[in-house]
């Protein structure tokens, strides 16, 4: 209850070395809870139109969330956020692990850094103190050496250790921040961030419990997901997060081949469940997670993966393995381990290679761009090789390392059309033919394509998880793009981006009735579903405002075109977005959301979640358009 | 959780004098709860424009809510609703008692009536059979001898009756609903849809507990309840809900002289404190509630108040009493005791009362016209007598019994700025010029002014009740009407609306994250609270397109001139409602609500509420400006 706790915000300027703390209010915490709402609100805040996001004047934050730290199942992530030098727009991206709950014990409830270093350093925090030390030993190191060479220096194997890895030094627009060495926080390009910050890594250890109001309410909807979570997850621990891989593939929903087919014939190859069998040697966990979702895995000769950077997910195996049409699973499971070990998004990198790959084979590139390398769909070793390039800049990797994107500007000929990507952001391992909801979800992502915006979109039943606690509980076919379709997709941005606030694992199948409870057992508010959603919902608004502010309109609420031409074959033969049916479920998310036709928050709405502050924010043509 | 309880719709005709039972889906009874958003469903279904309000193509409908008959405190209540023939608005009446637990411990969830008797009956419910019964011997009788009269020809000292009085016979658009003698709703002129159906009484006896989904998550929250009330309540268990009638006129707002003034010399005479006082001989109380906030009272000569009647509430004391200028503690107790037997709503009579009081003292109406009484403010006799009248449209009651709006027509010579209204139903005891969110309120309020509608407004902290678990934190004056009071009018709003869905009393302190565990405990349905506001946002939408298609649009959201004028002596000397503040403050609210400028909720606010099926509803130029 008391401010003592909540709202511990740590400020450091790389530029001069100073480190401050602000405490603001309680109610500031209460409305924007960490993650996604104390990142929009910094940036906003902070970061104005014009910053170059690899400049120092450019943020980068720290931000767990208000559940971080508390021994509940998916309590253990935390959130990382800048203007993102992929998008130009707002950044955010979120991992889980330990390192959040250990900068909570330490007392910290978020980091904002400013400025740039002059030279590499990493900030040290333990137990509410906090140093930047020189990191010019570090720089240029695996993250596996960082983290022994840290834990080795501070004397304490405990520390928790969040780093941008080799390329974020590069400053790769496809760098992502990792923490704790298995967990990465992949998207949005922020590794660069820290790289053109020179701040090599967060290090944090803390010796005290977060403190928790109502012990005994946290204890009870805690054990309720110790004895629940195998009715829902059990195929989560067997098998991870891929354990539905070939599901996907049979239905259609498998991107393949840079998005060209979404079935593939190799994916029993790179199922979890294939993973289990052969090369899974462990099972790994996130803080308080019972669940264990995360894969440990090693193989022999040639690739010889190294156990310590886990195992890769749906997402990599989907990125780097089917959509680059690689059937090999050791071979994915070293590019998982390469990009873990030099600190890269597997999703950005995958399609972005899978994008090379397309322009190969119809030709907008050849062997003398790619220094060599037959760049085809199913080449193992090229996918590999590029992995490696891209992480270091190296020849061809130097523009790939820019993102598919800024890569097809550059490569010309058309080929802008292979780049698979939603505001500069590569598309996640989810079929908007699919799914058709989730294309108007990637095309109004305040981060571009991503898939922690929204995902569902099939249809609810009663279940666990579920729509009905929001009163939506008649299923819906896939492919609708209707109003109803729409209310749901709202309610499910909302809900998505108060879990991004929390900040807690969407994986675990806490129910939705549940939640308002843990933050009210946590911190002592009384607490609703309501405000807990309308933490949610103004978070978006004040991502939105950020992102009008940078020049992302309605207009660059865009979906990649591929998805609105049809299936050539496979199970989904023929299936396609249809565009009227996006453009006016587009229109109708803005007007549900109360934002002009052109999606702009209106004064009322932005009022109506306490930030009428914001509206000065918006630029003056938004401004005018919205009446204010 | 099965259907074989939730929804149990009894219909009854009463031209052709058939009952029958339909049983809708669970997910309807989940959108609508009961109460208000039942009522608001079938009116707009089947009361379509141009229907008299007392003809027989108008519906009456009883609904109590989900919670009722469960025994929690609060849950005591029930909801009667028609086109109504006050306000030819959408119309509804809230009142608490024993009759809506019987009702559904007989196994009904709601009754709808429609056309019209021949002759006086009344319905007979019993343990889910249902019979038409004559009534001719009980028309003309007291509220209190018909009661009698059931229970004796039942041979059943239990059962539960629900009438409409002689007012109600007499078809005055005062007449309320009467239950079990002392639970009155009175507003909108319901009794009169009874009387002119020929519909006497519904009586009611049930002998099966209502089904409960989680009996001791039920039993938790009624202990809660048990257990704290009385920190915030003990007031209204001592002294009534008139304890604060002498604070209400030490700070100016209690409303006095037909809302000339706002503090009354004579305050402490007719307190709570002093009923307690002087009159007081036992305190009643709803079904299962603790609190026992209503009065039973009694006098000697001369007006010998028969206790059987309750004693009256605070709204009854001030529009019978300070409204009237009638200092006289057991003349308002008698004029309470006579509007009870003759089924008058005691807001609207003494409104009424007033009214004509001003209209006298301003010479706009003799004594020819009152058939000699000297109908001035401060006389007891007059106001007893008035009343009288009205039940038995004698003489000037004849004109009166039409509530103030439509007498002020007929009298003319200005006698409109006399009538305080809103929507042609008087305003209740709530100053706006104290509490200027009120003032809005009122004019938003789909029934006219309604002090159901929102009360709340002088700012919140995080006590029991409060607007803490929406996230509205800080206090806000109470004269303020920038856009953070909108939004806590508009939050407050749809919680009203929800607890009129419910139908749960809002004096039983509560706290709002209880709600949606109190209907998921009764239910079984996973609920939370942001389903619940959305129940009640659905219902203010539904009774907005009702409205609107019976011609009422921003235009007549108005607010009674009085309260623009300053108050010319006493604490809020000079206070008013700014009128600008006031006009902006609706235009806000409609903004907020995703309504149109002119009120008109839009395809996208109805499609997010689940109810795109109302779009159709919307007459002709609605649909056009929203877009439709």
């Amino acid at each position: 209850m008391s401010n003592g706790y909540w709202g511990k915000i740590m400020r450091v300027n790389l530029t001069d070395g100073t480190i401050g703390t602000e405490t603001p209010p309680e109610q500031f915490y209460r409305a924007y809870y960490g993650g996604r709402g104390l990142i929009a609100y910094y940036l906003l805040k902070e970061v104005p139109p014009g910053t170059d996001p690899l400049g120092p004047d450019n943020r980068f934050i720290v931000a767990p969330g208000v559940v971080t730290g508390v021994p509940y199942a998916g309590a253990g992530r935390n959130s990382y956020g800048a203007l993102s030098p992929l998008t130009d727009a707002y950044g955010e991206g979120e991992g889980g692990g330990f390192f959040g709950a250990e900068l909570k014990r330490a007392g910290v409830d978020a980091v904002v850094f400013e400025g740039a270093s002059a030279k590499p350093v990493y900030l040290y925090v333990h137990d509410g103190e906090a140093e930047l030390r020189d990191a010019s030993h570090l720089w240029g190191k695996t993250t596996g050496e960082v983290e022994e060479l840290v834990q080795e220096e501070l004397g304490d194997k405990r520390v928790r250790v969040a780093q941008c890895g080799i390329a974020g030094e590069n400053m790769s627009r496809l760098a992502a921040v990792c923490n704790d060495l298995t967990h990465y926080a992949g998207r949005a390009g922020l590794g660069a961030v820290m790289g053109a910050k020179k701040l090599k890594a967060i290090v944090a250890r803390g010796t005290t419990a977060v403190p928790v109001a109502d012990a005994d309410k946290v204890r009870e909807l805690a054990r309720w997901m110790v004895e629940h979570w195998n009715e829902s997850s059990q195929g989560l621990h067997d098998h991870g997060t891929a354990s539905g891989l070939v599901g996907l593939s049979t239905s259609g929903g498998l991107p393949t081949r840079n998005f060209q087919q979404g079935h593939f014939e190799g994916a029993e190859k790179i199922s979890g469940q294939t993973m289990t069998e052969k090369i899974l040697i462990d099972r790994d966990t996130c803080f308080a997670c019972p669940i264990r979702c995360k894969r440990v895995v090693k193989t022999g000769p040639p690739h010889n993966v190294d156990p310590k950077y886990g195992g890769p997910e749906y997402e990599t195996l989907g990125s780097l393995g089917s959509l680059c049409g690689v059937d090999d699973l050791e071979a994915v499971a070293k590019a998982n381990e390469l990009c873990n070990a030099y600190g890269l998004d597997t999703i950005g990198v995958g399609v972005t290679i899978a994008f090379a790959m397309e322009c190969f084979e119809n030709g907008l590139i050849t062997k003398e761009d790619t220094g060599g390398v037959e760049l085809r769909f199913g080449n193992a070793a090229a996918m590999l090789e590029m992995v490696e390039k891209i992480a270091r800049r190296e020849g061809f990797g130097d523009l790939l390392a820019e993102g598919s994107y800024r890569a097809a500007q550059k490569i010309g000929k058309g080929a802008e059309q292979y780049s698979v990507s939603v505001k500069k952001q590569e598309v996640p391992m989810h079929e908007p033919r699919l799914k058709h909801g989730l294309g108007v979800g990637y095309s109004l992502s305040p981060t571009g394509a991503d898939h922690c915006h929204n995902i569902h979109d099939t249809g609810y039943t009663k279940s666990v998880g579920s729509a009905a606690g929001w009163g939506v509980l008649e299923p819906m076919p896939a492919d609708y793009l209707g109003a109803e379709k729409v209310r749901l997709l709202m309610y499910n941005t909302i809900m998505k981006s108060a879990n991004n606030c929390m900040v807690i694992c969407q994986f675990v199948p806490w129910r939705l009735e549940h939640l308002a409870g843990l933050v009210e057992g946590i911190t002592g508010w009384n607490h609703t579903h309501f405000e807990l959603m309308k933490v949610g919902e103004r978070a978006i608004n004040l991502t939105r405002v950020f992102n009008l502010r940078q020049g992302f309109g309605a207009a660059e609420d865009t979906l990649t075109e591929r998805f609105f031409e049809p299936f050539k074959d496979g199970p989904l033969a023929g299936a396609r977005v249809d565009r009227d049916a996006w453009q006016k479920a587009k229109v109708t998310y803005y007007r549900m959301m109360g934002w002009t036709d052109d999606g702009v928050p209106t004064p009322e709405k932005l009022h109506e979640l306490g930030i009428g502050w914001a509206i000065d924010y918006l630029p003056a043509d938004a401004r005018r358009e919205a009446g204010a």
